[in-house]
């Protein structure tokens, strides 16, 4: 199947940029073009949430370089991102940008495509597993289950200057989404925690936390709304994490199935 | 990269199932865990949404079986399946069930990982990419820009009974998400139109249609919110189809990279 599919697959072209998902930390979470890509890469720009696995795994012929953004660390500005990446496709390398997650989801893909596009290089978009699903799902928590939720909302949990983002209704999201999961929300949960309940979510309503979902250090605080500071005072836990409210928290009781 | 991967991957043991996720449509998108689960099966188990291209890479060896639900047409009850896994697990197979997208979400895999977990039968789940995601994706559709959400709403078109998902406050998630990616409603597009501007959505709000979206039939329709069922019935789509309603479809204009 792998050598079958892999014949099929486009080549990456000198002076062309693919921006492409790692997933959450499993390497065997990666795609067939994503490791296709790192295959043919002349140099990989990776951001700080992709698995040192799969930075290991990067075959010896491509320059790896480390350009991401990171909570509380000094980090390179996006729009100096942007530029090298232009600068090494203009050069005719060619190149990937390897993003933990999904290059669409609150990973600034967007940002970067569209820079890629206004300067007239060549991309290609390889779409990853987003944590808010797959690394749930290696913590045993359905992002969706029939008898829990017909919705599912994601939240990153702050913005470029690390406050809880403010440019929608949360009382109405908070209210309306059977499940919402807040992506790299630890900085500020506090707030979190005061707005859930101001928007009517009950104190004893079942939250997860789950700190480096699908890699080797996962760890999975399960909790409510009510306790959830108190829980994490007295366990902290290791950025990235995934928070999860909602019903199907429940089901990691039955369904908690991988051991890291 | 691949080969030495490859290396790493755990294997499908007799009497065991894998719940698969297939993503979208291009088998590029597989996963090497998926890819690799396919090369090890006895026994396949696939719904109807996964690409044919996957389905005729299955190697030789293997058992291939569809048993899918899917809108309009006579499919088997999900206890059938369910049972089937069951049995198929029993009788010692190597069992791969492969799901379109992401078997959490929206897939009813939380259903078979639940059965297969009551019944004792060892498991694992291998997350897909969802179509909500990369399928917008391929469609030059972020699910999330810096300038446009920090929320993402995803809705089910309809539940088992064909009916617009109705235990959630409409109201509140249509006011609080700012993009809304509902799967497979095009069955009910008059009633989800009719929901979002009873909830205050505008009717000059931008919105996508993606039908068989990374798929080499993928179509995309860009309209609005008001004149979503007029364009329809203009142009009819083929099903599965995304409906995306919110400020990221502007984008497409800049990023649609891919063509089928």
């Amino acid at each position: 199947m792998i050598a079958a599919m892999k014949a099929e697959l486009p080549p990456l072209l000198p002076g062309s940029v693919w921006l492409v998902g790692a997933g959450p930390g499993d390497p065997g979470l990666l795609t067939l073009l994503a490791a296709h890509a790192l295959d043919q890469a002349d140099h990989v720009v990776h951001d700080a949430l992709v698995d040192a696995r799969i930075i290991a795994g990067i075959p010896a012929g491509a320059v790896v370089e480390s350009m991401g953004k990171r909570g509380g660390a000094t980090s390179p500005h996006q729009t100096e991102i942007t530029a090298r990446l232009v600068e090494l496709a203009r050069a005719g390398k060619k190149v990937v940008r390897l993003k933990g997650g999904d290059p669409f989801v609150f990973g600034r893909g967007a940002e970067e495509a569209l820079a890629l596009a206004d300067a007239a290089i060549p991309f290609r978009v390889v779409p990853g597993i987003s944590a808010g699903i797959g690394g749930l799902a290696y913590a045993g928590i359905p992002a969706t289950a029939k008898q829990c939720n017909s919705t599912l909302a994601f939240i990153t949990g702050h913005d470029q200057d690390g406050d809880v983002p403010d440019g929608f209704d949360w009382n109405a999201l908070a209210k309306g989404a059977e499940v919402i999961v807040f992506y790299m929300g630890l900085r500020k949960v506090d707030t979190l925690v005061a707005r859930l309940l101001a928007a009517g979510r009950k104190p004893d309503e079942l939250m997860a936390v789950v700190s480096r979902a699908a890699t080797l250090e996962q760890k999975v605080l399960e909790t409510t709304l009510g306790r959830l500071e108190a829980d994490l005072a007295a366990t902290p836990l290791a950025a990235p994490a995934l928070l999860v409210l909602g019903g199907v928290v429940a089901l990691r009781a039955r369904l908690d199935w991988w051991r890291p």
